[in-house]
């Protein structure tokens, strides 16, 4: 196993302008380990419901994720989310969340999963991103996630995390929000102060920042005509991001910079359907394709 | 004289979290003259009244802007903005517009400026826009910008001057309403589809966005820890722009992707000061430095 990964197994309702989903397979964990089972082999933490059906379980494991880690309460109802985009699609508008078995959710890390050398931490309470810590062997590189509601309710548990990541990813309005800043540039300061050797900002349709040291990196989104649905590409474009660096096992700038890109291209293509029918249906073919366009869209020459 | 630029000259009161200015020289045609005459010469069309001071005329003239075309209207009130920006710098919030003589604008090209090769239409009344290209012959290349103002004023009379550019250069919100489509692919697509060959979209923070034919060119905004003063930074930008390809002679799609990044650093450097105090000072050796860390900002390797 390449990847741990501890987060949330979902059922997602979703409006968007262009259609309707009701009661698909969604979450943070979800999202991530299909996207990074396109590179690495993938360790599963989460917790559902016995309403949770086998063909989810199914489609999981086919794509070669170990969902050992899966914990299911006998008579627990899984995680729900329903949400509303509208046209603008940056701005997810929450309708309805029932936390059901996720609220009294303790990850356990089951033995054989405790030396797994790439740990993400997906956006779950800081203080159970602090337990999943305490429970694994000198990983190479743990990555987290977080959102605003953390930000706001529990600050101090957040920055513990930080302190003890090598890679923060997360939205430009919390790191903007976390750091009480404004300024981009300033909050990254701020957030690098807390430990993390780097942090990626993702901007949805407005691309990537990475910064690292005094180094940052601008990485464009792919010019879409059609996105259908905005639901996990923040995991999914993780989930590429991990799944590369541990594929390559080599966590250098130039390295992270090309697993940025990877991470745009595999949230590219899951906006372009529901749920992750699009990443079901993508090829390593497709991928590299996609990574070329990325070149061709920033290339520029020398004055 | 390589470009011509028919737009406003003004005295601009500014406030933003980090100071204030009060009755400062601005205007779209004075930024975009000042940072295209880093590369090209340039003639200045505009109007002011007769408090517009010697010494900013001074001030154009010592940069080898040509300003025989800038009209002195006797008795009559030069254009004055006053605007305020709050702590994110993306949006201008107008407090007092007075259009003093530019209500009678009425832009009259010497009978020397008219084959100027290279025009940029300002910021103004599309119907003026209009009137000027009457006057040009057969300029090389045509480039116009125009606001939300006109684009619900007058949307008809905007489409024929798209008709007539070859580079519509604009802000993000305004071609997702003059297109009426949220998706900027899209509304790209519709803009082109008006007849101009490119389309270069302003996005503010997040950089800019270039449309032509089935190619996109993403370019990044320089990451700044100091923004002073957001106004004029899009009039630089397109100055940058038009006059690198002036300077250059050359409108491959290539050079304009160059062009971009030229465009992109003026930008950055006039955000830096009030009024035009940052480009007074600059120099072209700073310029290759800032477009050199733009190629660091953006460099990926391959897979």
């Amino acid at each position: 196993m390449d990847i741990l990964v501890v987060g949330s197994v979902a059922f997602d309702s979703v409006e968007t302008p262009f259609g309707k989903a009701e009661e698909v397979l969604g979450g943070s964990a979800t999202y991530f380990s299909t996207s990074a089972s396109f590179f690495s082999d993938v360790a599963l933490v989460a917790v559902v419901g016995d309403d949770f059906p086998e063909e989810h379980k199914k489609m999981l494991e086919a794509r070669n994720i170990d969902i050992r880690g899966l914990q299911t309460v006998p008579g627990g109802k899984t995680f729900r989310w329903k949400g509303r985009y509208e046209y603008d699609l940056n701005q997810a508008h929450t309708l309805d969340t029932q936390l059901n078995v996720f609220s009294d959710f303790n990850p356990t890390i089951p033995e054989d999963y405790r030396d797994i050398p790439y740990v993400f931490l997906a956006n779950i309470d800081p203080e159970l991103q602090m337990e999943v810590l305490e429970q694994v062997k000198n990983p190479k590189l743990v990555a987290c996630d977080t959102m605003n509601f953390w930000i706001e309710g529990k600050p101090e548990a957040l920055k513990k995390i930080f302190g003890k990541t090598e890679l923060v990813i997360i939205n430009d309005s919390e790191a903007r929000e976390f750091a009480g800043n404004a300024n981009l540039v300033k909050a990254a300061a701020k957030i690098l102060a807390c430990g993390p050797k780097t942090l990626i900002v993702k901007q949805g349709e407005y691309g990537a920042l990475m910064f690292s040291g005094s180094s940052v990196f601008s990485a464009p989104a792919y010019p879409l005509e059609d996105i259908f649905d905005p639901t996990g590409a923040g995991d999914c474009f993780a989930g590429g991001v991990m799944g590369y660096l541990a594929k390559t096992g080599d966590t250098s700038e130039a390295n992270i910079r090309r697993a940025i890109i990877v991470g745009s291209v595999m949230a590219s293509f899951n906006v372009e359907a529901f749920s992750l029918n699009r990443l079901k249906a993508l090829t390593v073919e497709e991928i590299s394709l996609r990574y070329g366009e990325f070149r061709q869209l920033t290339h520029f020459e020398d004055l």
